[in-house]
């Protein structure tokens, strides 16, 4: 961490900021120049608040040189975390396909979807039964009766369920859910994140729309910081000022945040662009990128329900998707 | 609101669709044009999603003509909402002052803070007991303790107090505190403002980093569907890509919302900026953009203190600024 | 295109309007709802100007319907646009590699690079001669004398050339020029775009930094309006608050505007991560996006050697990617 | 500016790139941390190029201390510059109102608006000739024309006139214009930039859509660096998410450029906002902000034109923002 001084600190003022560094258990490098005094503190800054620095008279600014993250960081974790759902693995070079309709609508519906996706090669099925909507007045989800929904296909077809949570408080809803899915717009939701810290779930953290790859980190460091360090992370896209697709898909943060961290990495194309066209480029070149999975809504029927979304492919298309998307997997492993 | 349709739609599809929109309560008007088939439908469209009908194989886009909030609108709320403090009133003309330190950090910090606001002319006295952090190293907050020192100081002082939810499980410890504030990072935690949608607490609702106004106005209409319409919405910045200031304080939305909406609008220039010395120019650039009221962070001693911010002013440069603010409240009234 | 006339415009004041409208060629459908006036206008409304209507008294919004680009239009020219640069095609199932240094620096080092990418499978060679820096006290290219060292290299190599146009008064010195590129700084330089609209040379568009696809397309649509429709439109990171990546590379983008226009759309992952070991897995993806070539920043020695870029790659690099490009494209050609 | 080496660098190679910093003057500190070492490099730093360093094997992340603009930075020139247009000074506690149309019409349009914005307390005029507009379909002003008109309005009204260049082509015609205005997409138009950089004229640099303070300084850089130091900055609004608003007006540059330079900073609230409705609150707010000019669009009737903005306000609206845009002066420089 670097802290530069104003011009014309005093002598006094600053052995005072470098005692309180050492009282921190840091050590402290002067650089005297022209214009201004520069310090480097040596040791570990994660637990130094930069807001409180920054706030100093006598500092101009402070950046930090090692990233704040320290349980998700790479450099004293250098072998992948491999999460590991009944048996289906993600991370660590493998791959696993999370399929399903955006929300469980009906036991025939989330059955069908689930066969349909189980036969085309997903192994872990998605579902929303706690839906975050911008309005009141949309859908919200069928909430319990839509996880009994969920657990009722899974004993069906052995398939391991992901689906969201919202509240904290439904958390005895999720017990027999395998992995419990932290939406973008809950992704600093920190006493959520506490609570998830204390159990013994895989948790799906998604990237907030407006967040940094720095802020993702930090907030599976808030689950890892309880005790729990089974996250798999998500890119699904972030809020720029094209309008032609929903969100902008960063798939560069694949690659980028595989290096800053341990933890696997997926992405979910289906949210990120909004249109079922657009999901099968995506999901290539996410597998092209080298994500650890992907997470894909798949409708049985999207074009006579007036109830799905233009983000959702069939079956079939979902068959197409990851068959290309096996190749692709080839490809980069050679 | 208005639909396109795809070319080569059937008239089969098309009738289908209407009949769909008909059940719905809606009236439809065709425009056939050579490329494209345009349906505008008439009625009450805040019911309907747009995800879901943007879905359809047979519809190319769909765009809303009228806002999708309605509670909040104020089409059908013509007169200023006028937010009662205990005497203190926010919207229609008046205009409050919030200040107080970033964090409660003690019985003397708090109190010293409230009485030095409060001659500098604050009404309420604002806090932070539970603090949403990035990082799970940094200081929480005094919690549930920080809740009793504001409630000493509103005591001794008279002020009536301001200070932020996390969790709507500690909602009981909220029973004598005046306004609840939802920081940024819960503005769309849909579950939080449902539950203080069924409370008679006036609601202080921040825009989140990166939403829209839409969608903070949305944000309001989950609460007002709870039957809560005491709202007072705070414009703090949203994220850009600029770096020299935190984040960008959006202050044309404060006459845009004001126009939108009959919500009164404050603003919190000491979040935005992220630095003291921008505090001043801020307020009083949003008082003369017509907020009703700023929401200011002072710090008794930020100078000497290691712990606090660098975006806190002391109580005289607070008083220096109220006393502007109100000459400037003067020029646009007149 | 929609307009939608505020509450309470007198009849005549909408009759003018219409008249206005139909003095266009356009036709008229009016839709009356409770609160609002809708007109649909049908016809040819590319040449009518959005801003304009906007700022009319009576109009609360107006939105259209059909994109406002011609030319570049899909719908209007469904086939593919083939490029042809001395026999290597790009577009319409065509893909092509453009590799080079960033800097045209010496004639050893554009031969040597010029002569490894062609090995590696590059068929056109790109450097920088004209660099547009953000600083005026960095490099700004050896201008002329680095077309001459490209000229060289085309000559000995038979590879044609690919380099930025900085200021129309320099055409002179593109006369052997293959194909022009202009920058993302300039995409909106429009007295330069229509410059080219004049020339027969091809083009290739980089998209702004902060321009949106409709932006890029407008801006097709300036150097087309000159006559000239030979243009390649390159994707290649747009700005966003993320900073760990210079640019957030939009690879939904490729599928997007392929969707749009029938012109070829390549990316160049160099300049999106300014990353060099970000490169091979944002070629990988953009090719299984569906891109129509890769343009790749290689140097022959970025480990010693001072001044070159974080972003490029060694020729070795570089055969490892194209043959793995390759290998998705066969994938997404199946 | 510090340079964080990566884990695992050899002395060999730390000696190499020490040797090479101190071969371009610069002084060098070494601090070696358990994980990393981190080099402070004290000297003139402006002229090393931040992307080169990042391109070393063996640097980790480069990090600039001090800023990279050195005539345009207030640190090296602490007092205000104050720009004389022939005799309206601006800067150093000087405001003016640049006020006129968006576009030059015709003859009694551009002497109306000027002698209306006179009367109301302009006394600069504005009016543009060249027009860039995004679609080539859109009208690009009179020219030349343009020019002429504007000449004339200002020998009858003695006001100087503000016109924007888009070709440096085309200089000559701007012979008699007093202050060059470039415009927000040409404010990386670097060739430009540097041919202004040449001319004795005083400039009205635009910040960018989507261009940091410091690119705009940088910009103002390439002007200076050419000689000419009679430079104006002008915040005009930012590309963001929002929709309601055309752009955001970023008021927190005014303090924040303010406190970095020693150019004059005006505000544009017409472009930024897009609505006349807007224009008001806006230019009040920039003015308490501490701008130290406005420049508003005012057209002599645009309820009644067709073909005018909808970000125009009239001369009777003007002149009541420009009362109280004086009274808020008042307030601040008390």
């Amino acid at each position: 961490m670097i802290a530069v001084l104003k011009p014309g600190v005093s002598k006094q003022q600053m052995e005072n900021l470098i005692m309180w560094f050492k009282g921190r258990g840091l050590d402290v490098h002067i650089s005297e120049g022209k214009y201004q005094t520069v310090l480097g503190l040596i040791g570990d800054t994660s637990k130094v608040d930069i807001d409180l620095l920054n706030g100093l008279e006598i500092i101009e600014s402070v950046k930090r040189i090692s990233d704040p993250f320290k349980s998700a960081n790479r450099k004293f974790h250098p072998d992948d975390t491999i999460i590991d759902v009944s048996g289906y693995k993600i991370g660590g070079g493998n791959f696993q396909f999370i399929a399903g309709p955006c929300s469980v609508e009906n036991h025939d519906q989330i059955l069908e979807v689930a066969q349909g996706v189980k036969n085309a090669g997903a192994n872990l099925l998605r579902g929303g039964a706690f839906k975050p909507r911008t309005s009141p007045y949309d859908f919200q989800g069928l909430k319990g009766e839509g996880i009994e929904l969920l657990l009722e296909a899974k004993q069906k077809t052995g398939m391991p369920i992901v689906t969201e949570i919202m509240n904290i408080n439904n958390l005895d809803l999720y017990e027999q859910v395998d992995v419990i899915q932290v939406g973008a717009r809950n992704m600093q939701n920190f006493d959520l994140l506490k609570e998830l810290g204390h159990t013994g779930k895989v948790i799906l953290l998604k990237r907030g729309l407006a967040n940094t790859m720095k802020e993702l980190l930090m907030s599976a460091e808030y689950i890892m910081a309880g005790g729990n360090e089974q996250i798999i992370l998500c890119e699904r896209g972030i809020r720029t000022f094209e309008t032609y697709t929903r969100n902008t898909l960063d798939l560069a943060a694949v690659p980028m945040l595989k290096e800053l961290t341990h933890l696997p990495v997926i992405v979910d194309p289906s949210h990120a662009t909004g249109m079922a066209r657009l999901v099968k480029p995506m999901a290539m070149a996410a597998a092209a990128a080298g994500a650890d999975g992907l997470m894909i809504e798949v409708h049985n029927d999207p074009k006579n329900a007036l109830c799905d979304g233009a983000q959702s492919v069939t079956p079939q298309e979902f068959a197409d998707i990851a068959n290309r998307v096996r190749k692709i997997r080839e490809v980069i492993q050679q």
